[in-house]
C-alpha cells in the first residue's frame, strides 16, 4: 500500500532544517511512503542542495507562497493565508493527493484550518488532540490535550471512541481499555459532565475500565485516558514542568562539588540510559482526531529524530485505517442509541 | 501568644503511633503551643506509656469514643459518628477550647464535618483545599486540590483571596502574586469560567499575575495558583504518578548489572540529597480554607516527621491570623463590588 504524506515543510521552530532531513530519513526507512514537501520552493530546494539530494519520484516539492507563524492568530491564518504551507498541505489531503498531513506549526491554526478544509467525520462534533505519554509498563494515549475547553458528555464519549480506535489502529489492540479521568475511582466522584460520561461509556460497546485518577496516567492503568482539553492540557504541561524541575535539581546536586561531579561522571551511563528511556522525542506526534483526514501535529521544537516519529504516526494511522475504524465505531454507537 | 491545637489522634493510616510522637516532638520545638490529643483515651494513654511520657499542662487527652475510618462515607461520618475523634477535635475549635484542628483522617469526612460544625466565613461560599508544591525557586500554594469539582468565577475569586491570605500569613509576603491556571497565557484562552475569573481578578485589589499554565506550577511563577478542584486534583495526582514512575525507572537503571549497581553506590549521596530536596513530607499539611476555624489535613500515610509539618502549618495560620486576613480581604472585595 502506497502512502503519500504531505509535510508542512515550513512549520515548527526550525522549518526545513528539520522537516527536510526528517523526510529524507523517513523515506529510507519505509519503502511504501512518498512525501510531498509543501512550502517555499526556493528554501526547500536550498535545503535539499545543502544535503546534496534532489527530488525523486518519492520526494517532491509543492510550492506554497505563505507561512503561518507561531504567533499568527488561528482565525487570521485561516482567513488571510490561503496559500500557506500548512493550508496547502491540508488541501492535498482534501483532494486525495496525499493521505495524511504532518505539521510542526501553530497548533491553533492547524486545528482551525484542518477543521475548515477537511470537515468532521459523521457524528463527531469536535476534533480532539491525542498524545502518547510514557507509563510504568509502556505508554498510554491521552485525549483531549487542549483542543476543547468546554466539553459535554457526548463529546467525551466521542473522544473515547476516537482514542480507542487510534490505539486499535496503531497498536493493533482489539479492545483497548478506556479510562475516564476523574478525581476518585468511585462512581459518585467528579463533576456532572464526568458522571454522565461514565454512564454513556458503561452503556457503550467500548472496553470501559471505569474512572481513573491522575496517577493512573503514569501507572498505565488503561490504554486510553479520556478527559476534556482543559484538564488534559494542564496535566501535560504540569508533567513537563515537573520533569524540567527534577532534571534541574538532579543536575544541581551533581554539580555541587568535585566529589559529586565525579559521582556524576561515574553514574553518567546509567543516567543517560534513564534519560533515553524518557526521551520525549519518541513520543512526538499528536493526532488531530475527528477530521475527514489524517493530521498529525509535531512539537514545534522537534528535531529531525523527533519529527520522524510524527511522520511514522501519520503513516501508521493511514496504513491501519484509523478513519474507517472511527466511522465504524460511530455507526455502532448510533445503533446502540437508536 | 499561647496556641492550642486539637489533634485527631486516631486519624490516618497509623493513628496514635504517628500523631502522639509527632505531638510530643512538636511541643519541644514550640514553647507557645499546647496540644489536645482527641480520641480513644485508653489507646492514646497506652501510646504515651510506651513512649514513657505522661500528660502535662501542655499536653492533654480529650476522650472521644468513635473513629471515622478512611472508608466511611462523609455524610454517614457526619450523621452517625457524633463522638468521633475528628468531630470532637473540630468541636474544640468551635467552642474556642482549641485554636486549630489537625487530622490525617478521611478528607471528605473532615471537609463535611468542618463545614457543618464551623460554618463558612462571611462571603465565602465553598471551602477549598490549599496545598504546597515544590518549585524551581522554592514552593507555591495551589488551590483547590479537590474539594470543589464545579466552580463559578466567584468561587475561584474567593479561592484567590484565601490563597493569597494564606501566603501572606504563613510566609509573611505582603502582596503575594496570584496566577490563574489556564491552558495558555493569552486572555482569550480557556473556558468561560476561567475567562470570567480573570476579569474579576483584574478588577480586584489582589496582586494578579495573569494566566499561568501547568508548567508554571513547578517554575514557581506565582506564589499562589488558583484552579477548580477537579483540575487541581488531576494535576496533583498526575505529578505524584509521574514522580513514582521516574523513581522506579531510575532504580531499575541502577539495578541493571553489577557496574550500574556500583555507579549507584557511588552516586548514592548525591541521589539522597536529591531525594531529600523533594521530600514530600516537608510539604505535608493542606489547609482547609474558608471555614470559621483553622483546619489542616495531613496526608493519611504521614509519619511523625511529616505530621509535625501539618501541626506547624496549623500553628502558623493561627499565629499570623489567616482568618482575620481573609475576613478583611473579603470585606475589601465587597466594597470594590459595591
Amino acid at each position: 500500500m502506497d502512502i503519500t504524506v504531505a509535510i508542512d515543510a515550513m512549520g515548527g521552530d526550525h522549518g526545513p532544517h528539520v522537516t527536510v532531513p526528517a523526510a529524507l530519513a523517513y523515506l529510507k526507512r519505509d519503502a511504501e511512503v512518498n512525501i510531498v514537501l509543501v512550502g517555499l520552493a526556493e528554501v526547500i530546494e536550498a535545503e535539499l542542495r545543502s544535503l546534496k539530494v534532489s527530488v525523486t519520484s518519492r520526494l517532491r516539492i509543492h510550492h506554497a507562497s505563505e507561512v503561518v507563524t507561531m504567533d499568527d492568530p488561528p482565525a487570521l491564518s485561516l482567513r488571510n493565508k490561503k496559500d500557506s504551507s500548512m493550508r496547502v498541505a491540508i488541501n492535498l489531503v482534501k483532494t486525495g493527493e496525499a493521505n495524511a498531513c504532518v505539521s510542526a506549526g501553530n497548533t491553533g491554526a492547524l486545528m482551525a484550518i484542518s477543521r475548515f478544509v477537511l470537515k468532521m467525520l459523521p457524528g463527531i462534533e469536535r476534533p480532539a488532540i491525542a498524545g502518547m505519554m510514557p507509563t510504568l509498563n509502556g505508554h498510554t494515549h491521552v485525549l483531549d490535550l487542549g483542543a476543547n475547553v468546554d466539553c459535554t458528555a457526548n463529546h467525551l464519549l466521542q473522544f473515547a471512541v476516537m482514542g480507542a480506535m487510534l490505539v486499535s489502529a496503531v497498536e493493533h489492540k482489539e479492545a483497548p481499555t478506556v479510562g475516564l479521568l476523574n478525581i476518585g475511582e468511585e462512581d459518585i466522584k467528579g463533576n456532572e459532565v464526568v458522571k454522565q460520561t461514565a454512564e454513556l461509556l458503561r452503556q457503550s460497546h467500548l472496553n470501559f475500565h471505569g474512572n481513573v485518577e491522575g496517577n493512573d496516567i503514569y501507572k498505565g492503568t488503561t490504554d486510553v485516558v479520556v478527559c476534556d482539553g482543559f484538564v488534559g492540557n494542564v496535566a501535560l504541561k504540569a508533567s513537563e514542568g515537573l520533569v524540567q524541575m527534577l532534571a534541574t535539581f538532579l543536575r544541581q546536586e551533581f554539580k555541587r562539588n568535585i566529589l559529586t561531579h565525579l559521582a556524576g561522571l561515574i553514574a553518567y551511563p546509567v543516567l543517560s540510559a534513564f534519560k533515553k528511556r524518557l526521551d520525549h522525542r519518541r513520543y512526538n506526534g499528536a493526532s488531530l482526531l475527528g477530521l475527514r483526514g489524517v493530521v498529525v501535529k509535531s512539537h514545534g521544537s522537534a528535531d529531525s529524530f523527533a519529527f520522524q516519529f510524527a511522520i511514522e504516526r501519520a503513516v501508521e494511522e493511514v496504513r491501519n485505517g484509523v478513519l474507517r475504524r472511527i466511522n465504524e465505531q460511530m455507526a455502532m454507537l448510533n445503533e446502540e442509541k437508536a
